[in-house]
């Protein structure tokens, strides 16, 4: 019998990966559940490739690129070198080592399986003892509007490099969603302590999560604290584009817009130290938000561990408020 | 525009596809088209696997491994590593390079492309000017019945490695089948002048592909010289199973058995000069068979130009005779 889950993530790929493992390392073996963006998720010649789910497999199965932050440490390309050869399309990097869970994933998928299944199965096979869940098993597909045109997220992140000025998010297929029965089992176990939002994308990542039916409500009837680590150290990104989408949609890049953006789920806030200021804690605590403050950048395994851990104090802190005032209330 | 067909080659896989070599050399640039068998064909991991086909494609595209005459020249394993840590089956070899084509394949096919169309398109990506033709469109499955139970081609060959005793062979899918429009319309070119049966496996490659419905009857209707070179040397295949599943067949393994077994459809038979002796002359003399001698063994593509230009000599000869049939007829 699996362990009970006190922890659940919710996470998009590199960056939240990352505090998906300090936080594997802060609880009991089998007690993280880490909630997947699948809305990165596309077809590709003619595999499903699902690099979110992907990227939280390898990291926690202790595989991944320490580099790149995805990807396989240990790979080889003679698959993509062929397809070169051959001339077809090459803007999207398989490994041959990662093509194994394309070709496994897309010939289940086929014969009826739910990636739930799959990616539970997938995870025993990589010694992983937290769950990597996806937000849906069925397809959902972040569409940007940009002044390029519509593009399905991959094209607008890896083909362009994230370079189109995005106008508008959508998240086609949402409606019909709804979160895997045991993501919502999850959220209803007593066990469940606290839920920790990644420092991933809010727009590219987590919104899409949020976005599936049922999901949002069920996170706030769980009634335990929400943490949500700031993606932005000094209005910036560590990677990827989220201030620069944020400044796109008119939104300026700080921790109060990230807190703002959440407003309504999160309890409280992991900031950044070079955030920490008046105006801040002034602004998150008028939204009734606490706030914790640590150096965010996760380097090194100690970092990651550090972050996780002060998301998961954070939380404690919450708990304790919240069952004063349910006692008072 | 492409030159017209003047040869058609029948074809399995390693041994018939060094004489379609040998012919694609001695007769002009994209003047022979290769009918390969696909009753090997199968479904692993999800994908569409072709042997016979891509290990013609590979040798007329000069990228087979030499020794092996399978599989490509230049490969790598870490799909197949890979698998085989995460405990996949790995007794049928992937190649990394190799895998782009059944991946490309799969995805064609589930859009609903014919096999034709895809192999056609292959070949041009391998700069290969022959035609590489499947024998149907549709599936067909050579199924063994063995002291082993029924088995799948590729699970007698490859994993079982032809160890079980064969004791009746039939090709599922066949009777729903017929030859690619693109075969019929060859045979019925006027420019077609031979049709050679290279040395492959009588029983597990030539005859699925005349098992297709009509395929027989349209080759004999060409009223072109029909030529097989004999598999066996001494009473015994260069490579595979072809002696000992005559044997268990109750077949002696003699170029008068081989013969026979194509009676009524072959003008000629080349055999190997160890079994030019009087007694096999005679035989197939009695049946109307006109014979050819040549060392057959195809070990250099010096052999394989021989080969193939001495079965083009013996259709050529043939041919001449027919014609003065025809005219005293």
């Amino acid at each position: 019998m699996k362990p009970a889950v006190t922890v659940l993530a919710l996470s998009g790929g590199v960056g939240g990966a990352k505090l998906a493992l300090g936080l594997s390392r802060r609880v009991s073996s089998g007690e993280l559940a880490v909630l997947v963006n699948t809305g990165d998720d596309f077809t590709h010649l003619g595999l499903r490739v699902c690099p979110d789910l992907d990227t939280v497999l390898y990291t926690l199965g202790g595989v991944v690129h320490p580099a790149q932050g995805w990807g396989r440490a240990d790979e080889s390309f003679g698959f993509m070198d062929e397809l070169r050869r051959q001339g077809g399309p090459d803007w999207f990097l398989l490994g041959d080592r990662d093509l194994v869970l394309h070709v496994e994933r897309t010939r289940r998928l086929a014969e009826g399986e739910r990636l739930t299944q799959i990616m539970s199965d997938l995870a025993s096979r990589f010694g992983v003892a937290s769950r990597v869940l996806p937000m849906s098993d069925a397809p959902i597909s972040t569409l940007l509007e940009t002044d390029a045109g519509a593009l399905e997220f991959q094209h607008y992140f890896v083909r362009l490099r994230a370079v189109p000025i995005v106008q508008r998010l959508h998240y086609a297929g949402a409606s019909q969603a709804r979160p895997p029965d045991e993501v919502l089992d999850l959220l209803r176990s007593r066990s469940l302590e606290a839920v920790i939002l990644c420092p991933s994308n809010p727009y590219l990542s987590i919104d899409p999560i949020l976005a599936v039916p049922g999901l949002r409500v069920a996170l706030r009837a769980a009634r335990v604290p929400i943490i949500a680590v700031s993606p932005l150290i000094g209005g910036r990104a560590v990677k990827g584009p989220t201030s620069k989408i944020m400044q796109e949609l008119g939104i300026e890049a700080t921790s109060v817009s990230i807190a703002r953006h959440y407003s309504g789920l999160i309890d409280g806030l992991l900031i950044d130290e070079t955030d920490d200021t008046r105006e801040t804690r002034e602004a998150l605590e008028a939204m009734g938000i606490r706030v914790g403050v640590t150096p965010t950048l996760m380097k090194t395994l100690d970092d990651r561990e550090r972050v996780a851990q002060r998301a998961l104090d954070l939380a404690s802190e919450l708990a304790t408020v919240s069952t004063h005032t349910r006692s008072a209330g």
